[in-house]
């Protein structure tokens, strides 16, 4: 179905959703309404999902939805405003799921004037399809030559076809095998697709709707529609003032992008190492971000932004011993899941784990906690690179090794005999220590997403257990509120909510007060533990491993300190 | 540790558990209070778990426990009254499980006087362990031979090294390689491994815990102590009575076992065929009780007693077309999950497959709805009995496929991409079908124990979607009280109720009414589903596959009436 061009880019402030059904495959355009305007991201997803999808609905099944949405500043000149959020109910937790990404699409689809793609749901025949979305409107494609391809292939290809500027989300062969560790790739601003919403499995939920791409072509749009433009320009011209003259967190960044983050955990002794066995690691100096940025002296490779609007750059380019580009968006995690975390401290082949992640369409983190199991399990040593290579690429090629491995971390060790599961509520933990950061340790323990890295992490090692539930759910919700927002983590920070809510009343001609702003995060969290109740998932799934509460933490023999009824407790 | 003789055997109604602790691999022996009075088998297991089980423990962690419970009338000569049951946290279901068998050990255990053996804790090493008990008390060994045995071999070994006479619970290699799909083998009447407490996987919880078998020895014991010894004998005596001159159900067991409902499930358009497809299968004559009766005549075989004190004999010993024995115990649903729900009409194939299965230690249900998800993928043919053999060699000898397929139907399902699977709270479906049998399918949906066989099956095909539920719920309750006592539910059936309540008082002296007895089985279900609201199992969980809501039955055209809202309606 053809959208018209009035409907996308008529100088008003009406957005639009663009639901693509898969039954009938056939797509159309709805405008949003009042209900929807202060939704944006992870908000507006709970709130689709709540209304629209059966919470004990197949994830799989044709009752899933999977549902990209902006935020409330996509497409505007609002600073690093423009991350998507990816959603729908996890094949991962069996809960409703967010997963978030830069790259290149927010800004454009924002530009388009779709608050979200709604997709729905299951074409009969088992073929492969493409969105394709422009300001003169809407279309799916059968594209039966992407079948298979990793996402560079994809890319590479609709690139060729559709002009180097559209921005693309797809899926990997991961997202195509239906395996729970699958993501949605975004490519960023070099046009690689190397920005992931990565957790929960969503590329699976895309794919089982046998859509392998969505092509976003903002070209001849209009700026999007500013009920003050003066005062908004003022509050992103101050906000850049602030971030450029920062030389502390924000300089930090920029030069060794978030995998700076690796020798702070190490020195704070939470590291994650060979499983969460220990907390720090006597390889670390060969996996910083630091030793990131000697080798760019040599190989090149930069710091760059991953989307329009930021002016920070935190994501690096990294350069093979060759000086050939090998991967981007090569961030913490990744060095931390894929590194300490299997005990390797050969930063290529970490990075050509990454890259491999990225082709396959695979999450870092879920690879990386699931190739903690296979060491556990004997199939391979910590600390062996080409090991680890060859499990991952066992993933990529479907054997049946990879799709054990593809569903994750606790299947995996259910398959295969390991009890150490580093996982809550289906997920494999991010690289945060719980007995080290045990404000963190609660958010990744009670957050409706399950272990999530951006679900509320809080990096302060001296917060004891009595005061770790409440500074968990203040930063739970500012993390929901900036998830909702469209901004980036490390732009808003934890002093963005100001800018949030004068952004806010700037484009939109409201008057909205800190609180209001902070209600949207509360209120957010609300509509996803209903979500979750209704599937099942409630606070008896509050759970951490149980090594987490019985091993105290060489070399600082930190212990968690919190009890399993604490966690319970936290509704 | 010794047990002193006295402790077990001293003319008293004083019963005892046997905690076995595997920790320090330390026997103890416990009176068992008077608040246990009115709590055997299932009821008792539900306690314990409750009192002593944190509800969100690892499975195969040292938290769970592992209970062999008594019925209340175990050793004495009440019919068909010596089924043990088997309980613990589920690692196939995630919430409390008891799977119940019939066999020769609950006879020897209750003149043992034991109330239960609890197991807990996990060995340091991995080792091979054995549980004696005999009238001087019990022991932990090592038995380092017994690793990696089949049933088969584990008994023929410990009989000729303990004598003929003693019964033994021992798991297969199901069990000892973790499997989720692992069964608990008891020996009947003849000594072979053919009853099984199937489901739930509880053989691997015995497996974590480094048991490999228990052997059970009651020479020398004296009678169970009886309040009223007349009144008990006169009760047996009317009980036998009536059974033997029954000239319905009850003839028809014993001629055809249990396997002669597969005829009659089919004429009601009710035998799962091709995994839930159909509700009548082509090949039916073929794998029906009559057929196993008509072969029986030529080859020999016979219908036997699983246990002493049994007047029926509803079990089949099943010869090979040459005449030897190959396998016992071959029931309906081995008949139905092996045969028409895989298209398979070759009746010594399915019995070979049930054998295998009693080797493995695999339940055959969870083996059968994992075969269905196997047909489904393409790896084996509906209707190819050698293939479906070769899949369970290879779960019988542990290669990769072997261990996925050993983790059930639901984590089969997940690897091979498929999602028609046949399961309820991660438990494959035994063979009945929700369509026709709305009642059943209830009980199904909503059993604290996931789709489960032994949970209140109705086999009325009358019963429509309004009345389901409370027919279900009565029949769940009649059930737990049933499986509380150790009896038999053939030999006492739905009319048992007052044998029950007259028993009980002669033999502890009580003066309960039928209200009492009643009451027995709906507690049960309260505390059962008290331990899985803590282990997170909620009435979210009351799912049927969305196949069953979406798609009728041919060939009789039925549908399922009972919407998904209403089954979460049931606490």
């Amino acid at each position: 179905m053809q959208i018209k061009q009035s409907q996308f880019n008529k100088g008003e402030e009406m957005k639009h959703f663009i639901r693509v059904n898969m039954d009938n495959l056939s797509v159309s355009s709805e405008e949003v309404s009042q209900e929807y305007a202060l939704l944006g991201g992870r908000g507006l997803i709970a709130r689709i999902m709540n209304q629209e999808v059966l919470p004990d609905c197949d994830p799989w099944g044709r009752h899933n939805k999977i549902i990209i949405a902006t935020g409330f500043f996509s497409g505007t000149s609002a600073l690093s405003s423009c991350r998507i959020s990816v959603g729908g109910k996890s094949p991962l937790t069996g809960g409703i799921k967010e997963a978030s990404s830069g790259g290149a699409a927010g800004n454009r689809l924002g530009r388009l004037g779709v608050k979200a793609i709604i997709c729905e749901g299951k074409p009969r025949e088992k073929k492969t399809y493409l969105i394709r979305l422009d300001r003169r409107g809407a279309e799916i494609r059968e594209d039966a030559a992407l079948a298979g391809l990793t996402n560079y292939e994809t890319v590479e290809r609709l690139h060729a076809q559709y002009g180097d500027k559209v921005a693309i989300i797809s899926i990997g062969k991961a997202g195509e095998m239906r395996y729970a560790n699958s993501t949605v790739a975004v490519t960023d601003a070099e046009g690689r697709p190397c920005r992931h919403a990565g957790r929960g499995g969503l590329g699976s939920v895309l794919g089982t709707k046998g859509i392998k791409a969505i092509v976003v072509d903002d070209e001849g749009t209009d700026p999007v529609p500013m009920k003050d433009e003066e005062t908004f320009k003022q509050i992103v011209k101050e906000h850049a003032k602030t971030l450029k003259e920062d030389k502390g967190l924000i300089l930090l960044l920029s030069t060794y992008g978030i995998a700076g983050a690796v020798n702070m955990n190490n020195e704070m002794g939470g590291l994650p190492t060979r499983n969460f066995r220990e907390g720090r690691f006597e390889g670390v100096e060969n996996i910083t971000g630091e030793r990131m940025a000697e080798l760019r002296e040599t190989r090149g490779g930069k710091m760059h932004a991953c989307m329009p609007t930021c002016v920070i750059g935190c994501s690096p380019i990294y350069h093979d011993k060759d000086g050939n580009y090998l991967t981007s968006g090569f961030e913490y995690e990744s060095h931390a899941m894929l590194g300490s975390n299997l005990g390797i401290d050969d930063l290529d082949g970490i990075a050509e784990m990454d890259r491999l992640c990225d082709e396959y369409g695979l999450d870092t983190i879920e690879t990386g906690a699931t190739l903690a199991v296979c060491a556990e399990a004997g199939l391979m040593d910590f600390g062996d690179s080409r090991k680890a290579k060859e499990l991952i690429n066992e993933m990529g090629q479907g054997s049946l090794m990879g799709r054990v491995l593809g569903q994750g971390a606790v299947i995996a060790g259910r398959v295969l005999g390991v009890s150490r599961v580093a996982a809550v509520k289906g997920q494999g933990m991010p690289a945060h220590e719980p007995r080290i950061f045990k404000a963190t340790g609660v958010t990744l323990a009670t957050s409706p997403m399950g272990a999530d890295h951006t679900a509320g992490l809080v990096f302060n090692p001296g917060i004891g257990p009595e005061e770790a539930v409440d500074i968990s759910l203040q930063a739970q919700a500012a993390t929901a509120l900036l998830d909702s927002t469209g901004c980036c983590s490390i732009s808003y920070g934890t002093l963005g909510l100001p800018i949030v809510k004068n952004l806010l009343n700037a484009q939109y001609g409201l008057e909205l007060t800190d609180q209001d702003v902070i209600d949207i995060g509360r209120n957010v969290l609300e509509e996803e533990k209903r979500f979750n109740r209704e599937a099942g998932i409630t606070e008896a799934h509050n759970r951490l491993p149980e090594f987490f509460f019985e091993e105290t933490l060489p070399p600082l023999n930190a212990s968690l300190g919190i009890t399993p009824e604490q966690l319970k407790e936290v509704k």
